[in-house]
């Protein structure tokens, strides 16, 4: 017999997220409604309103918690060479992609959409992944605005690459992260 | 005295698109609205419906012809060396951007909404360039899935970097220029 759990409000509040992130990798954020998530997790409409306040605050919430997922999948491991970490953090990131591509793509819909709130989310993530690369690989990356900007740049390129990727593998993954990889370094020497 | 011209409608429909577009640069493509257009034409709301069919049909009008105005604006000269002809449809490009920034930003957030056709409307603007920048530089650019692929990527890259530069101008504008040109064969560099 499994026991009942009574869980925390904050328990219960992560649960509801978690169950609207994978939600998400289905369907367009817009779809996402307290009505649905209602349905699937068996609770109120009512308790639903008291965690979120409202349809936008758990919609935010959710694209927030994507956002924060990616952040954390994408982080590189520790202790190892530039090159390597850069190739982990990109694997990371495309595998990301790869099985959550519904969910990315909607997310960067509604990044890219005119809601200032949704897009402030989105670019918060893509600039702490951008800082981190930056801070990962000093010798390729200047600590000047204009080299942040590029690495901004590279990641768009990254984004744009691996969505086109998904779309019509015309490189086998191991050719894509190698390629992606070398696009690093390269973006960069443009500085110089 | 000047002589009042009667217009064609092919003409008359022209001009209104004009006017949209020069009202778009100001604006969300979603304030542009047949109301505020027959009060700029001085023209009634019929005869724009007669034209365009629908708010839908013209705004759809009008980022077409905003996309059709990009990809005629960053034609590069003919007869110059690769590298020339680069620099300035980039510089051509900045310049554009630079202009007409909040209707291209207005453009890029309504291509990546979730309204198909709008998106396809940029998307076709976007390969055409692309199209244009890898057949203009055979010697750099292998005609290969892959390489149109990284030269989408690019432009991305582009993209981002002028709007972060717009917003931030971190570098003059000789120096984006100069940067951006050498990303160009850098980027494809990583598919050897």
């Amino acid at each position: 017999m499994t026991q009942r759990t009574r869980l925390t409000p904050a328990e219960r509040r992560a649960q509801l997220l978690d169950l609207g992130v994978r939600l998400f990798a289905r369907r367009d954020l817009g779809e996402i409604t307290i009505e649905l998530l209602a349905e699937h997790a068996g609770i109120s409409r009512g308790l639903l309103y008291h965690y979120f306040g409202s349809l936008t605050g758990f919609q935010e919430a959710v694209a927030q918690r994507a956002a924060d997922d990616l952040v954390a999948r994408t982080a590189p491991p520790e202790g190892d060479d530039p090159v390597g970490r850069l190739l982990a953090s990109l694997e990371a990131y495309v595998d990301y992609v790869d099985t959550h591509y519904e969910g990315y793509v909607s997310l960067l819909r509604v990044a890219k959409s005119g809601d200032a709130r949704m897009r402030a989310i989105y670019d918060e993530a893509r600039r702490a992944m951008g800082v981190r690369f930056a801070a990962e690989a000093p010798e390729l990356v200047p600590d000047t605005p204009a080299a942040l900007m590029l690495v901004n740049g590279w990641q768009a390129l990254a984004e744009d690459v691996v969505l086109a990727w998904k779309a019509d593998p015309v490189l086998t993954r191991e050719e894509l992260l190698r390629v992606l990889a070398a696009t690093f370094p390269a973006v960069l020497t443009a500085l110089a």
